[in-house]
């Protein structure tokens, strides 16, 4: 169960309450305003907070290019337009927070993500709760044998079994011996900074994480993408549903233009004009390496 | 005249439209939103957009310390705790977007903070208007014999004549010759690229500005202290003003430990203590130098 | 003249002291350290300083990916695969330090460039020199027909002349003025601060910026792009010149990748696949808009 | 045992072929390179790389404020002044290349400090070693009864036995099922991605760090404090030395004005020159509170 019934009651208490304001209002974004989307098997993502909407982003650029926006005729095309150039400075005015709760190996690949402001729940000062990211089944994946950061088929038999049973005793065991090392019942009780380092990377933190868009953009392009691990993917995943309501203009750009867009390098871009002149091109003829030619042809697909 | 009929409009347009939102609304920038605020002769400062109040900081404080902040009773008193103890991360939960007018020159100091997000009008693409700072007379203030980055008096008489009648016949003189060389009428017009050169950095400009509340304050410290440079100082005066109304229970704690305190050294300290106990110190039996005894001097007051 | 006399004494007296490091040596950056070249009319760019060469980029790639880097065979190999796939953080292992003298409208684009650190000389502290960027007459353009932002033609006969006439009496008289302005032969004089305001943005400026590479690489693909403004283009394109002799592999991975390379929209990439399969699309039946499909005829050229 | 044999040969053989350089060298760094310095049972920290010294920085400082810093006459001055002003651009004209290996609970306060380059051993492409962080005895300290984020004394007798136990064993079976689950000795073999998840937050990862000495002393600033956790904190010592050998005068500077300074409020201002003009002021006539009365006290000492 992701949410407390204490957070249910305040999401609703919340939700129920609408105020007056003069500022800019995205009603895609208030229908998804603290709810907690359910991700992994105790994890969630949740918008407490948002500024700006697609007009945010012209409103903006037209600063910037004055008479010169009037060029481009309306709202979608002038986004379009933004993000084909990599003009990224309008997407910055929007920006979002979002409560998320994430098993710390997570949190561990997201925080790499600098730009960005974030409140951490800290093991220092409180204790943390009893629980655990357990993989489902179709998760428990093998190593790929083809790539060093890739996973292969689901495991099978006695060894999702063994796994299973691994994943699930160790964490309970720590967690045992966490309440037990912090306990002051009859004793001193170790330092809570101090016990917090007996817990495995699978146990559930939580923070508040506030982003612009253009940087959301970055995190959803490289962790919503198909080599990005599940367990980080899913929460971007959720994240793109939540944006694509809250600007759909530019979410739809950015599906064109960056996760469904790919970058040709030089190499290849003179491999594609010969083919389109007619020319066989091989990968003996082409230039390039073997393993860039493959990509290549799995990009021209 | 620092804001145009039709920007009026728009401002009296956007303040007549209040809608409903589910988000936090900070009543005392409400009343702030869109309207601007003249700056220097031709400059304003308005805000376009804002995220959180003095609520945010303390809900994402409370996500960071858990149970841990219990032990601090009330919003106003965990907001000086963190200010305190340079806790910054709950106020970078706080975001505000202004839109900005100011000379070139002010925009050049300005942008130096980097911690923020800009969308500057582009004088590639546009033309900028015939809008100067031109000092009042009692700016036109004469260079500081002590202090090389300080102004002195204000001048007086024929020189103050001869510099007013220089800055406002040479701004003009530099925009004819700005238009005359962009003109295509009956000629090619010159790059607008090129012509900007031309101008002089008393020219307006003007940018949306969208920074966090943490940076902000740090832009404030610098920028609202009296050894800024004046011109950029009234715009963080105008800020500042509009900022205790936002989130006044962490700008009261700004204006305690930030704007009003003072970072003793270890030296300095020391000579606290001793003078504390009755010893009469000097410069000599200080152990610093003759710059920072007068400084500490400045300081005890 | 682009160095004074004091200059070049200083930077023959540093290049002719060698000293021992235990450091990695990059000798391709040796050979240019502390030489100004040339750029414009009066500016100039030279290397103050530098930190790691391509095997430090690989060197920090090994720590990030262990023994899984080991299938790559070689140095260059790696890098290039580091940068088609977007592996920014080893780049951010090398690191350099510029010292670059430019007029101050090229200094406003250059400076939005934030990830970088600058110290800039001060007109607040210290008087500007009289020098000023005067285009040479292949360089005075026409404004663009049919692109807000870019150039046409050279201007040509009693236009070019006036042009020319104007920029350079106005940079003269402007100087004169200011120099007038904070004279205090006979009388107080104008604070710097002050008189600076009535330079135009032709004067030149100068700066140390220092940035690592993955930043400087991001700098030089928009700013030695085609459209980027001639005046900011020439200094991408020097630098570009001395970190190819720094970073041989990453830069002509940059090169392959980034420069030469394009990012085609998923719309786009269908395009060409049905082309591929020798279908006759037009812009009718691509889905695209004229202005995407204009663009992406250009990039099959 | 810190590092390896393999390890130290590679340090040994950098250490033994200085090379020719015509850059800025720093021979109180130099002496420091490349040896690994032990941080509590099994860390290290050494220097890979660095950029600049004392010179450097007023060098810097130099192209800022030009003929103004003469008044300032030797480097040690100067670099006091910049930093008792909080100028801090100059400081970040030095750079430093670190290696570091430590426990993971410690990597993840460290990189909170968002302004640096960081490349982490990937536990996704690669296998960590068996290396476990065990607090020694003096360090196995109960949770503080005064402060939520603070430690007490040190456990004794049969608790401190049993706490040992428990992260030891703990740390044994994790390890032992880590490597059972990524065996493909006769069956699939986890993903090593998802094998990580088991492993708690005492064992030890390594990272590059990369970060200009600002920041750096920013760093130092928060976690060399006596307020830090001890396990960061011995690095930040460790570091404070070697810091202390590459920029002597910045060194001493931060010392003076970060390290052994202190902020004080308005509020805390106006009671100490009170108190120095005689009077007997207590918590109730100081107007603040009994916390921050509390911690005035001891900071006058």
């Amino acid at each position: 169960m992701p949410v407390t019934p204490e957070q249910q009651a305040e999401i609703d208490a919340l939700r129920s309450q609408p105020r007056q304001t003069l500022r800019t209002v995205a009603e895609g974004m208030e229908s998804h305003l603290y709810t907690a989307y359910p991700v992994l098997d105790h994890g969630f993502v949740r918008v407490v907070d948002y500024m700006g909407d697609d007009a945010a982003i012209c409103q903006a650029a037209r600063v910037s290019y004055g008479k010169g926006t009037k060029s481009v005729q309306n709202d979608e095309g002038l986004i379009r337009y933004l993000m084909r150039h990599w003009h990224s400075t309008p997407f910055e005015m929007c920006e979002v927070k979002l409560h998320v709760k994430l098993p710390v190996f997570v949190a561990r690949q997201w925080i790499r993500h600098r730009t960005a402001n974030v409140n951490e729940y800290s093991a220092r000062y409180s204790i943390l709760d009893r629980e655990f990211y357990i993989p489902g089944p179709e998760q428990l994946a093998a190593q790929s044998v083809i790539n060093n950061q890739g996973r292969g088929e689901a495991l099978t038999g006695d060894e999702a079994a063994r796994v299973l049973e691994i994943l699930k005793s160790d964490s309970a065991r720590s967690y045992d011996h966490y309440e037990e090392m912090i306990s002051d019942e009859g004793k001193q009780g170790l330092a809570r900074e101090l016990a917090r380092m007996n817990l495995p990377a699978n146990i559930y933190t939580q923070w508040y994480w506030k982003v612009d868009l253009h940087n959301l953009f970055h995190f959803l392009r490289l962790r919503a993408d198909s080599h990005a691990q599940y367990e980080i993917r899913v929460y971007a995943d959720e994240i793109c549903k939540i944006v694509a309501d809250w600007v759909p203009f530019a979410y739809r750009a950015f599906e064109d233009y960056r996760m469904g867009g790919e970058t040709l390098s030089a190499a290849a871009l003179t491999c594609v004009r010969r083919m389109l002149k007619g020319e066989a091109v091989t990968q003996e003829t082409s230039g390039m390496s073997a393993r860039e030619w493959r990509e290549l042809q799995e990009v021209l697909g």
